[in-house]
């Protein structure tokens, strides 16, 4: 097992071992003595839901459950709502602590709620696809969705504890662990050559452990400098101007892993010296390097939310394996730069 | 006019003086160059706000208003969607504002929804009661109540600036402007001497100006060493416990302001050694010290949301004029308190 310790505005730990789900309970006990709410999805809960509630039951605590479709639209107003009304009839205080068993879509819904209920109770979260555990379920931020679009809502709120059982992953069908696989590799493009050429060696068969908890630890460093996403953790941003772009144009048929799979690629062709070895592993791991949308559509969809032509964006540029920048440029010279990396 | 400097985890002014309404243009102009939305009510709404867009326009932003229907039932989830919504159908951004002009229902409804758009977006708040001046615009507690209870949902998010013109107050119904004498009157029990002996001296016909500055920079003092409310900014609930079961027997016809009052009486009747002129000075602004609802009736209000009998409460224990401590007593102990004071 490994452990990150995370010191953000609040300190905790990021666990990440095979066998951890089995803990939950003894490792909750520490944190509250009181009442546990889980919160998980549809396919979720079936797989793991009665291990944490058992778990967590034989640990002393008040367990019980509250579980919402699968996918991207239980990231409601409705769904959040729902929740808030749950943890009040279930009378949950300062002193309990919410559960968020699942992907990101639970993790950023039973986070918000966490970080809005009675002004904040404290979040387990424990992830259960490679997404979440690399990515979402570290550094404290929170969100729901507006009809006008992703992430509208939130609030920063660091969990208490995130457990992250590898075990997990043997559940995750093939593509969703793909999804996780482009953000991994992403992490190893922004900050770090040893971890890129892991998985250049291993592709698929990287070592789960190792790799999740050197994942972790360059997020940690990134949230601990700019927690408030004020600066330099836009560099995690890497592909993602492009990415939501893809999937926009997709009408999110296009998962964000592939996504930003293809936002990579494409700014690693316009700005990396190492733009082969990148798009060869993106490839080894299944993953696009390229779109049937236009640079024009592109460009188009990643700016529909500018107002003024005289708006800037930061872009992520992949210098080298393991270096990366922050770029200004104004909206007018995001097609340029989509068509240089096309 | 008086300036308050507030340094909590932002650093902000309140700034009390009369005639600040026509100037809330050129400063808010200082905080965005962008877009502001102005959140008020329908009794606001006709009083004040031609007159704030209007210098928001002087000043070369683009201002836009939302209005919600005056009193308590607007702080709902449904209010706080709907604003949501409309932030985001305007395409407010982190560089754009919300200002809040009414009372502390809108400040905290505007507030809740600036804290959680986009994970966060600026504030001014511009309160129209004297309640909302000296208490709810200050400090940084925002939230919408649930069916379950009152503010129940909400977050720590400290306002940009806010402003405070007592000229707004000679719109107020004498009963809301009573509301907020309860908790300008609680604030010299609990911090003030001098500030108790000039209501005494003067009643209603307080120094408008001076009062609010004095009351701000006591909840200030408070609000910066205790921001997260988890210990010392308890002292600012005193005769709360007693006030919200008074709102609760009465199915909230009993105003918060007068439930605070009786609240008091009972705390000074109970504990004080200054009983007597905290009494009068009440009695003086026509707050009412007597409840017609039985001491069992108020411990049981006050305890309905406890889940154990083991289970502990803060009571908020004044000592003398301008003196009061915390005092940790079991639920057992409540309806004793309640009956010494009552």
């Amino acid at each position: 097992m490994k452990t990150v310790r995370v010191n953000a505005s609040r300190s905790y730990e990021v666990k990440i071992g095979s066998g951890l789900l089995e803990t939950v309970g003894s490792e909750t006990a520490k944190l509250t003595a009181g009442q546990a709410l889980v919160v998980s999805d549809e396919n979720v809960a079936p797989l793991y839901l009665p291990k944490v509630v058992g778990s967590l039951r034989q640990a002393g605590l008040t367990a019980s459950s509250a579980s919402v479709p699968a996918g991207e639209p239980a990231k409601s107003p409705e769904y959040y709502v729902n929740l808030l009304n749950i943890l009040a009839a279930k009378r949950l205080t300062r002193s309990d602590a919410v559960i968020a068993l699942g992907g990101g879509v639970v993790g950023d819904l039973a986070g918000f709620a966490a970080a809005t209920y009675l002004r904040g109770i404290p979040v387990v979260q424990i992830p259960t696809t490679l997404l979440a555990m690399v990515d979402s379920s570290v550094g404290g931020k929170t969100a729901i969705d507006l009809p006008a679009g992703k992430n509208l809502v939130g609030a920063f709120h660091q969990p208490s504890l995130v457990l992250c059982d590898p075990d997990a992953l043997s559940t995750l069908p093939e593509d969703v662990l793909r999804d996780g696989c482009a953000e991994v590799i992403k992490t190893a493009v922004l900050f770090d050559r040893d971890l890129f050429d892991h998985l250049r060696d291993r592709s698929t068969g990287f070592d789960r452990e190792a790799v999740i908890a050197r994942c972790v630890e360059h997020k940690r460093d990134v949230v601990c400098r700019d927690e408030f996403d004020t600066g330099e953790r836009q560099l995690l941003n890497l592909g993602h101007t492009v990415g939501h772009a893809v999937e926009k144009c997709s009408g999110y048929a296009v998962s964000h892993g592939k996504a930003v799979a293809v936002g990579t690629a494409i700014m690693a062709r316009a700005f990396s010296k190492d733009a082969d070895e990148i798009l060869s592993v993106l490839r080894a791991f299944g993953l696009p390097t390229e779109t049937a949308f236009s640079p024009e559509e592109l460009a188009s969809a990643a700016l529909s939310d500018k107002k003024r032509s005289g708006d800037t964006l930061t872009l992520v540029v992949p210098e080298r394996i393991g270096r990366a920048s922050l770029k200004k440029i104004t909206v007018g010279d995001l097609l340029d730069v989509i068509r240089a990396g096309y």
